[in-house]
């Protein structure tokens, strides 16, 4: 008999820099102990799966707002805690750098090499206006239905 | 032999529109799936289940200050990012309007129709001077022990 | 046949007193119902650890000026929801003093009375360049790889 795969589940509401570095250092981990993992990005937490360059979008006037004050992808989210106007994101770069530590862009790169499953929850893609064009290739699109169909199998399930 | 029903305990600590958005949203969907559903408010949580008209109620100076900074009930709450002084909830809430969303008020009407357990966290209660009196009907009050009954049984426990 | 022991993992990622109140009275609520119990302490989290008095250790610039403005301690942290520059944490102190409730440094304590595993995650002592000499005495070292093999057995696994 085979033994089930163990698996780990993952919201990422937040849009923090730190928040999400702890979400993909927790998810990597998982798979390369040979977890099945699933990170369904919520709220905030979908900045960390926009890609970087602006597109031209038709959006209504609060969309294009949203668009404008959310970070665009993830090296350009602030942190939880000790911001200081973006001097704290900053110092942690510097200090990764420093310590050879995996910066959040090639952590979420090496995620999909792990496959890890990355979610955007569809919901809230609606509410902030955001369009697939704008996030990542080769992402899920999800609704809470297909989270808890992963999270009630789930070993590990996260709320970030 | 039947089938034991699956269980979602979510503890809500934050008092945030979104973050309290997000676990009603995932409490929804769970009781749909025929999840055994508990949400435990606790903390800055609790003010989701406050009722909108101010009460006459004996209190001391701390616990009056308390109820007069904490927003009272879900229509009045924060956003966790882009607060901006209250700028951001009515931006979200217009949005939500435009896309048939549901609002936090009606989410919680929702989940207390679908038998969802709301619980309010005695302990805290007791701290932040909050009286039951101050709280929507048909909830229940409970302290760490109930929580942890639930949860050492529940498939998805997430703290929000 | 004798019954495993349940457990309860809890990652302690926030820096804010009240929500490692709620962390420590979960964790104590758990061990008193008999679970073996883990709290993993990363990024802010770290600072529930720290001794209160300063120590001479050989720093970088980076790690000096984290150390400076991280709070020395649990008894030194601000809360998640109307610090109002540290008013916030006196108020809840004093109304923790009036119902007799027990304070972060008391929970730390009984916690480690009540043999729930202390651990430091280590990657993040050395981003913050915290030493283990800064530390409380009788906690555990280790990383995520050790965490994970105790949430996959957990009953409970919660991320604050």
């Amino acid at each position: 008999m085979t033994e089930q795969k163990k698996k780990t589940t993952i919201i990422l509401f937040s849009g923090d820099y730190d928040k999400a570095m702890a979400a993909y250092i927790i998810a990597n981990g998982a798979a390369a102990y040979d977890h099945e993992v699933i990170i369904f990005h919520t709220f905030w937490g979908l900045n960390a799966l926009r890609k970087d360059e602006p597109l031209a979008l038709k959006k209504g006037l609060l969309e294009k707002m949203f668009a404008k004050m959310m970070p665009r992808g993830s090296d350009k989210m602030g942190l939880s805690n000790m911001n200081f106007a973006g001097m704290g994101p900053k110092m942690i770069k510097h200090v990764m750098k420093k310590h050879n530590a995996m910066t959040l862009p090639q952590l979420i790169e090496m995620a999909q090499e792990q496959d890890v499953k990355l979610i955007a929850c569809t919901m809230t893609m609606d509410l902030l206006g955001l369009q697939q064009e704008e996030l990542l290739d080769g992402i899920e699109y999800a609704g809470v239905a297909a989270y808890l169909a992963d999270a009630e199998e789930g070993n590990v399930n996260l709320f970030i």
